[in-house]
């Protein structure tokens, strides 16, 4: 894959210092059937911490699944809500949400002006993606190209494996900030948090 | 109002030591919408957590507004986990759920086996409540009895006000272990994350 550095990148300046107790949000979806024609609805969630000290607040929107709208979505979950002026990053688990609704990592940074950050703990295997969306939807050259745009996961950390990219933000700094916002594991715990939450709504998805 | 005491309360034995990261679950109601005759769910939300320091996962249930069997669907929803041999302590914010959903904390500690906390920050208006059950329960006199049974809250600490109900531990411990699982504030933060995951699920109730 060719690494796309966009120019906003290039231009990103050095945190000052990473404070233990930074403002972040946390993105995860929610589980959701991919067959069912009728429920097509997907919930997000954000959980908002300082650092990985306490929980400040939980948002929610939701999105179609593949929603061709995920950047614009979740750039509006993240505006209306009263925390934004806080929140100093903005975590994702991956450049996809809600099955193949892809966030454009720069567009989420330059919209809400807070950097994006995606930890990935192992290389996606950007083939089978590639070749996924071929197979499934008309404007799949779109989405992947927005795939693209997110740049090269670069390995910050061998063991166990980290890699990030970044939007509006250094790698040096992301790193240090992950560090910050993790309690066990190499996740942060606003992103564990939002998994939990968006796994333990699946059971209910269909009551 | 009078203070009633079960035996079993009385033979509880003092922990020996109350650790930092001590596995508990913080149980809170989703929003719901009190005059729907047809949405009458209300999902219930339990939060495992290690002491404060970070969350071990998140359970789901859900019940029928006011529902006569709130203590036997909390009790199937810990027993139903595969946390539940390592908790050792549930904590909620009142014996009441999904409106007038009485929950008989001595009988949710024998079920389960694992002591239970109510954590108050303000005195319960008993008179108030028992005048609202009259009002609208044919069966009020069973659910006034259950929010008898829980015993009178005890103020373990001025300023703020924390008032305790306990089952299964003394009020000592209870305090203490209180204390080790909050970062911000007065209520454990298991209790906080259970209460912002429905108040963010209450705007998506109609979808």
């Amino acid at each position: 894959m060719v690494v796309v550095r966009s120019k906003v990148l290039e231009s990103v300046r050095q945190w000052r210092s990473v404070k233990t107790k930074t403002p972040i949000i946390g993105i995860d979806d929610g589980g959701f059937d991919r067959f069912s024609e009728e429920k097509r609805k997907v919930p997000v969630f954000g959980v908002v911490m300082k650092g990985a000290a306490y929980v400040d607040g939980i948002i929610q929107s939701q999105l179609e699944r593949d929603d061709s709208q995920a950047t614009k979505i979740l750039t509006n979950m993240i505006s209306a809500s009263s925390h934004k002026p806080q929140i100093r990053a903005i975590f994702l688990q991956g450049v996809t949400i809600a099955g193949f609704g892809i966030i454009d990592i720069h567009h989420l940074w330059r919209m809400t002006t807070i950097p994006v950050i995606v930890v990935l703990r192992k290389y996606p295997n950007y083939q089978k993606i590639q070749s996924a969306l071929e197979k499934v939807f008309d404007d799949n050259q779109v989405r992947w190209e927005t795939i693209k745009r997110a740049g090269e996961p670069i390995k910050v950390q061998k063991n166990p494996q980290i890699f990030l990219q970044t939007a509006g933000i250094s790698l040096e700094n992301a790193f240090q900030l992950i560090k910050k916002c993790t309690v066990v594991g190499t996740i942060p715990e606003a992103l564990r948090i939002a998994h939990f939450i968006g796994a333990s709504r699946f059971r209910f998805l269909n009551d």
